[in-house]
C-alpha cells in the first residue's frame, strides 16, 4: 500500500527531530569537553557528527522522495521546503560543535590554566536557544519560534564580553596570547550556532504561516 | 498561456546567476575598502547585500511555485532543490562580505598603519574560488565543479598563514593587538567565503549527477 502524504510528513519531521537532538548532544558534549577539560568528550564530538551528516543526506533523499511522488502544495510543500533548510542549518550546526572541539582541544594541550567560565556562560545561553529553536520545530509553535528570535540578543552581549575581556587581557598577559584567541574563536563558533537556532525558528515561522520574515529584524 | 517548466526553469537559473553575481559584487567591493582604505565601499556593501536579500526571497518564492504548479520529478526536481540550497549559501555569503566590510570600518577608524597584504592575497584566492563555482553553475560544469573543491587547500594554507603570523606579531606589539586580531577575524570571514563556495560546487555536482559528494572530502 502507498503511504500517505501525512505518513510521510510525520517520518520526515522525526528524522529532523532526531537530527535535532544528535546536534544538541554533540553541542552538550563539546560543553563537556570544555568544563571538565576532558578531550575524550572531544572524541566523541567528532562521532556525533558523522550521525548528523549521514542523517542529513537521509533527510535530503527523503525530501526529494516525496516531493517527487506526491507533488505535495501550500502548507506541506512549505513544510518540506523548510525541513530542507532546516537540514543544512543542522549539520553546520555540527560543524560549529567540531570546530570548538577542535580548538578546545588545541588550548588543553597547550595549558590548564585558563579560565572558561564565560564561555561556558555563553554556552548555557547558546543550548538554551538551541532548544527553543528545536521545541518550536517539535511543536510547530510560531510563538515559541518568536522567542528564540529574542534570545539572541544576550548570546551577542556575551559573545561582546568576551572579545573584549580577552582582548584586553592580550596586552597584560601575552603568554596566554594564543589561548585568548582561542576563546574569541569559540564565542565566534558558539555565535553562529545561536544565529543558526535562529534561522531554524524563522524556517518554522515560515512552514506554519507562509510569512516570510527573513532580513526584517526580531521585531517583525 | 501557462509556462513550461523548462521556461521556469530557465527563469530560476537566472535569477541565481543574478544573485550569484551581486554576491560577487559584494566581494569586489569589500575587497576595494579594505585596499584602497576607503570607507566608502564598505557603505556600497551593506547596499548590494540588500539586494542579496531581496533576490533570496525572490527565488525562493520562485522555487515554491514551480514545485506547487509543476511537481517536477528526477533531473528538474534535483536543480530546484540545488538552487534552493544554494540561494541560502549566497545569502550567506553576502552576510560574510558585511561582516568583513564591518571589521574594515573598525580599523580603518583606528589605524591606517596596518598592513592588508595577506589579507588581499587570500581574498584574490576567495574571489577566483566563488567565480569558479558560480562559473560551474552558469555552464551546469561537473569538471569545473570538482576543480573549485581542490582550491580550498590554497584557501585554508593563506588562512592558516595569517592566523600565525599575526599571533606572532601580536607577542612583539600589544598596541597593535586589536588590529591583528581583526585580521584574523577577516580571514575567518573569507575562509568561510570559500566553504560556501565548495557547498555551491557540491549542490551543482548533485543537480547535475544525483551524486551526494559531501563528507567525503576533495578526492571524491
Amino acid at each position: 500500500m502507498e503511504r500517505t502524504i501525512d505518513a510521510q510528513l510525520e517520518d520526515l519531521k522525526n528524522l529532523t527531530v532526531e537530527m535535532g537532538g544528535q546536534v544538541e548532544k554533540a553541542l552538550q558534549t563539546t560543553v563537556l569537553g570544555i568544563s571538565r577539560r576532558d578531550p575524550q568528550q572531544f572524541s566523541n564530538v567528532h562521532k556525533i557528527e558523522e550521525l548528523v551528516n549521514d542523517l542529513q543526506i537521509k533527510i535530503d533523499n527523503a525530501c526529494l522522495e516525496v516531493l517527487a511522488k506526491q507533488g505535495p502544495v501550500a502548507k506541506d510543500l512549505r513544510l518540506i521546503l523548510s525541513i530542507i533548510k532546516i537540514n543544512t542549518d543542522l549539520e553546520r550546526m555540527g560543524d560549529q560543535c567540531v570546530n570548538i572541539a577542535h580548538i578546545g582541544r588545541e588550548v588543553l594541550e597547550r595549558t590548564n590554566n585558563i579560565s572558561f567560565q564565560d564561555i561556558e556562560q555563553m554556552a548555557t545561553t547558546v543550548k538554551k536557544m538551541v532548544k527553543a529553536a528545536l521545541d518550536s520545530f517539535v511543536k510547530m509553535n510560531v510563538t515559541m519560534a518568536r522567542e528564540v528570535l529574542l534570545m539572541d540578543d544576550e548570546v551577542d552581549s556575551l559573545r561582546n564580553k568576551i572579545f573584549s575581556e580577552s582582548t584586553a587581557r592580550m596586552k597584560i598577559e601575552p603568554a596566554q596570547i594564543e589561548n585568548l584567541l582561542d576563546l574569541i574563536l569559540i564565542a565566534r563558533n558558539l555565535e553562529r550556532l545561536g544565529d543558526h537556532s535562529t534561522n531554524i525558528a524563522e524556517d518554522v515561522i515560515f512552514a506554519l504561516t507562509g510569512k516570510d520574515i527573513r532580513h526584517q529584524g526580531a521585531g517583525a
